[in-house]
């Protein structure tokens, strides 16, 4: 395939100060739940990106000293030489491609905890450092700045030395010191860093002064900047203060990266924006500066890049979540391969990476994350190692995702479902208000499944067990989904609720089955995804009068994880909602439910025509058991195996079910893993093992005795044979 | 000094299975926010409580495989082989002062979220993961039952051939596998391993005799168990079920470690539990088994020990929190130093260690977490390296610990306040409801001024600038604390409140110094550390009707970290102390207040007659300011320096008062401390760097020119020089 002429200027080169970038695309930095915790992880998954065609790949945060300690979080850090050898895996990973690496130097100034460190947090001003309770950040003196400059410059040259092509001054999302000396917020100086705006641009523009004199002769210097904040005039407003900022300081940095402040109004969920949202902010900046302009506002579709680029928006397609999904997606355009792009659907599965430190997952791109520890490539999928054929019972995101993968390795796959229309889960969560980008999910692995001669579907097909063992595949899969409990148990609720058998109770799965709720309807969320508010805010659409009932303190707990929960909350209460947290549910009665105070175990009663419940979910595993029962069929019917995915496995994320399909269908024919831990991992190092080890080492033995040198009494026979895939990080070096 | 008699008792060995301990001292397991990311630090930590005399010291919960993945806290793994050289650290630390090594081996079933590993949770029957929505556990198979005793058995084996002496079985806190199956919530299995106790218990007995075939013959057997979860009948309750599951295994282990259940109760501050509160659970053990019984209480006491045992509670003095606060308490107990015993305060500051993944800190042992990479020791400070006089203004936990360890470091040192009574803000935080023992941390300090002769005290003393300077010491320390903001000004709120300057506003500090109010007062908690919840109890305890408003969505919400949240919430709830969360602060009007939604911007007035703030707090600097203003008198007086700790340097939690004064004893005259980052650090291994530079260092030289061997373009200038103080850590190896 060759591309259409149309997207040529996307793959123009960009010259960024001394730099050039080789096409436009332009990796973001990003969190990823991997930082200093997990540089090999790291250095894989940012590599992958060059591979698939960033021109540019920077890192995550990367703190510049340890007075910038963002514990418990693990992005990157550039404190002292000891940080080095991490960076390189990564600036050598993207350079192997041919890309250019950049590093977000931060410093998170009054945003930092400070934790780990156990030292004060700088801010221009003395301020309260959120999240913890008890911790302020001091107020910084001259003598502080000159030191913080220094710091920066010396961090700069460190970076520059590791290879780094682009080195940044972070002043987005209120996050690092820059920010919170631009904003009049967090800086009520009275000398000539506050104030008037140009004494509050003064830090930030001494730092992009300094990094120039430092690294500019090698290094271009990004500048990532937040053009608004959202929040009116409490905040950093683009038509005054966010555009004049720039203005300020338009040709000092080689390149602008712009986006909106927070965090979560940058990386909004596709549930509150659409493709593109930014361009009303990030239209502005190219018309005050010559420099190139990169912004972000989740672009997948080609035509919207040559759009912001051919009305003058951008210079430079910038994304994150895109390159998440699809590590590949410059390389598919340049190939014309437009159908195989794997878009972002939005959902931010991939932040509570950085909430929950590990590293990033994603719905779409089952790979990611997985690129060193599995081995896993986005791309490339080993050949069939055996002629089984598969039938796998279930279209949903495990089924759909285990068939394309089943498909392109080269099995005969027959792919059933109930329904007539694919998707599971996804085709039905999808048309709840907001989430119609999920059905992309579905979208893309039918696109896939078009060109795969070896997958036949079947839609509107109900098969039982006899139909499963009658079909004579050698491997059954069962891909059938979850529902969720009618009971009430939930995480707060271990036993059923009585009267929830009534015929006014309902779960998550009646409403997305279209059952339409009038009157006054109370949704009970002991779930604290998304599902309780969205099923809320539908029915609340569709004219009924809603209460949310949950034990958590808050809306849809759990999406604080995604970005989610303030916006959440807030339109459920604008919609006219009313919010009971901290109650669980003790009983339905005829016309109206009890609910109980969580800490004080106080009932009280509340009218309701009907109940929602959206608590826990149960695996549909009814037809895997029924093949189990009749396991002596197996070898009858040369049935080899029948195995659950996805939720019918284990209910969970729709990321983790794409994941188990995957999983699934990698390992078909493939050797068993023996190995106790079925993934590498990264531990700290232990010198004196590795030492001593080191010299005893037999790989033809495959068996190492080692004695233990700080202890005389210590012998075991440890047995590396199965660490040798990777010795150096399987084992604690 | 010789010990009394009456404690002879304590220093009994006791025989456990096949081990003896030296002494009835017995560490139990508890978490330290060190675990598998950071070995040194745990083992240098548990080494200190070896020798400070605990016969018995515990690892924190280590989990046997990756299914038990507790992301993203970080304890103990022993998943395979590559985890052994971490523990090998620790067992020989522990050995090396001739304690007995205790490894506490878990599976956290349906408690692990997996999010690290992302395979399936696993519990007795399906249920919901709590704290992450959307994963769900897996009920089970007998298969998954037989492979997970496999698991554990080779888990105890890889603990023997390490060198531990005690291997767990935990069954405690309803955090493992064994309670799971305990539990009626979480089991609801028709088969064996369901339904009647016997039933419930099987799992946890086969894992007993398991681990006693498998290692029996060398290493004693432990079973932590739960007694009561101290929530009426929906949970385990001692006199029921408790207690019977003991007496149906009561011999079957070699040791007993009892508590009380959730984690929360077993670890319940001072605030809501007296020492000793756990033996009307605890005392029903011995009455039905013969092997010897550990329990835990936040023993310091010794005359409580002693009773405990006399009576027959318990065998063995069981202590997680009073061993961090003090590592050497049997050891001073053994040599009768009594006075020098650092008694816990019972407030958790250690707990929120776990939650943040960060080493665990204490309010009374500054050196807690700090043995290994600082290299402090709890009872060893260096001796004065100068003559230097230190004069300390302010005599709260910075100015007090500041000047016990100069004066043990020898220096002549002068400690003032201007108030007749020592401790700062722990003398007046401890007269708030239930904070009494917090007064430890001043009674613990001026106990060792008493015998310091090269200290003198000054209460009742205000001082100036002039006082200061004509004074004459050769280092001025100021610690004079911090004030709250009066202006409303905390983590959510950046400006000053209208109409907070009128006379019926408070802060906390009003509250601490006695204010009393009456009528309806508002308590605005944008701190969300205790003190908000607090004030809001005292001043109903006083009689006033109150209102507690915070932008939180709980109250005292950081109090989370410290297993408070939900008591403390209860308790004003039960005090009829009306609660109004996601709110915050918009003005103070005469006769109440408007409060504002933090999602919609909806406002609502509130009648009062007093609005208490506790919103964020500033230092009590002045005194500081002034001295520098005139800082040409510095030379004048021969004054060196002149510099600020604890809430006057940046105000902050007890703990970091006292840590910043033991930080500033330790730095006076020692040579500058040049490294960029001034504590060891704990990195992942990248092995190739290792290898390359180990053949390319030069120490004399001090200069490592070292090529990346897989990047034939880099090369840079490190300079080492800086990290030979322990090359092996602060070098990514």
């Amino acid at each position: 395939m060759t591309r259409n002429s149309r997207y040529d200027v996307l793959f123009e080169p960009v010259q960024i100060g001394p730099v050039v970038a080789r096409n436009r695309f332009y990796q973001v930095p990003h969190c990823a739940g991997m930082g200093h915790l997990r540089p090999k992880t790291a250095a894989a998954m940012r590599g992958m990106k060059a591979e698939g065609g960033w021109a540019v790949v920077s890192t995550e945060e990367c703190d510049v000293h340890y007075t910038s300690d963002i514990a418990p979080y693990s992005e990157q850090r550039l404190w002292d030489d000891a940080d080095i050898p991490q960076h390189a895996l990564m600036v050598d990973a993207v350079h192997e491609h041919g890309s250019l690496a950049a590093c977000e130097l931060a410093h998170s100034g009054g945003q930092a905890s400070n934790h780990y460190s156990r030292t004060a947090a700088l801010a221009p001003s003395p301020i309260a450092v959120e999240g913890f309770g008890t911790i302020n950040a001091r107020g910084m003196t001259k003598r502080d700045i000159r030191e913080m400059r220094r710091i920066y410059r010396r961090a700069a040259k460190r970076a520059q030395a590791i290879g780094y092509d682009i080195i940044y001054v972070y002043a987005g999302h209120m996050l690092t010191l820059p920010t919170q000396f631009l904003s009049r917020r967090t800086n009520q100086r009275t000398d000539e860093y506050g104030g008037s705006l140009p004494n509050r641009v003064r830090f930030m523009k001494e730092m992009i002064l300094d990094a120039k004199e430092a690294v500019g002769d090698t290094c271009a210097i990004a500048v990532r900047i937040m053009l608004d904040e959202l929040m009116g005039s409490d905040g950093l407003q683009c038509d005054e203060e966010g555009i004049e900022i720039v203005s300020l300081l338009a040709e000092l940095p080689d390149i602008w990266d712009v986006n909106v402040s927070d965090w979560s109004n940058d990386s909004a969920t596709s549930r509150f924006q659409p493709e593109g949202f930014q361009e009303p902010f990030i239209h502005r900046v190219k018309q005050v500066t010559t420099k190139p302009v990169v912004g972000v506002g989740r672009f997948t579709s080609p035509d919207t890049m040559v759009s912001q680029i051919r009305r003058g928006v951008l210079d430079m397609i910038g994304a994150a979540r895109p390159s998440i999904a699809d590590p590949f997606l410059p390389k598919k355009i340049e190939e014309g391969r437009l159908e195989d792009i794997r878009e972002c659907i939005g959902c931010n599965i991939c932040v509570s990476g950085d909430y929950t430190i590990t590293p990033l997952r994603c719905t779409q791109n089952p790979t990611m994350g997985e690129e060193w520890r599995r081995g896993w490539h986005p791309e490339i999928i080993p050949s069939a190692k055996n002629q089984d054929s598969v039938l796998i019972v279930g279209a949903g995101p495990a089924g759909l995702e285990c068939a394309v993968s089943l498909g392109k390795r080269g099995h005969k796959v027959t792919l059933v479902d109930s329904k007539k229309e694919f998707g599971g889960r996804v085709s039905r969560e999808s048309r709840l208000p907001g989430l119609s980008a999920w059905s992309r999910v579905r979208d893309y692995r039918l696109q896939q499944l078009q060109h795969l001669v070896n997958v036949d579907l079947y839609p509107a097909s109900a098969l039982n067990a006899d139909d499963i063992f009658e079909f004579g595949a050698q491997r059954v899969v069962l891909a059938t989904g979850a529902k969720w409990r009618r009971d009430g148990i939930g995480q707060e609720l271990s036993f059923s609720v009585p009267g929830t058998d009534r015929t006014s109770v309902f779960t998550a799965d009646d409403i997305l089955d279209g059952a339409e709720l009038n009157g006054h309807v109370v949704v009970y969320d002991d779930n604290h995804f998304y599902m309780g508010g969205v099923i809320a805010e539908k029915l609340r659409q569709q004219g009924a009068s809603v209460s949310l009932v949950t034990p958590a303190a808050d809306v849809s707990h759990s999406t604080h994880f995604t970005l989610e929960q303030h916006a959440i909350q807030k339109r459920l209460l604008k919609l006219g909602i009313s919010i009971h947290t901290c109650r669980s549910l003790n009983a339905v009665h005829d016309g109206g439910v009890e609910i109980q105070c969580v800490y004080t175990g106080d009932s009280q009663a509340l009218e309701c025509d009907s109940v929602v419940l959206v608590t826990a979910q149960l695996a549909n595993d009814s037809l895997y058991q029924e093949i189990m029962i009749d396991r002596s069929r197996f070898s009858e019917q040369s049935v080899r195996s029948a195995d659950c995915i996805g939720d019918c496995f284990v209910p969970g994320t729709i990321a983790a079910a794409v994941y188990s399909g995957h999983q699934w269908a990698r390992q078909l024919g493939e050797p068993t893993d023996e190995r106790e831990v079925p993934f590498l991992r990264e531990m700290p190092a232990i010198w004196a093992v590795l030492l001593f080890s080191w010299f005893r080492v037999s790989e033809s033995a495959g068996q190492l005795v080692h004695r233990h040198h700080w202890s005389k009494r210590l012998e075991s026979k440890v047995d590396i044979s199965r660490l040798t895939h990777d010795w150096s990080s399987s084992w604690t070096l």
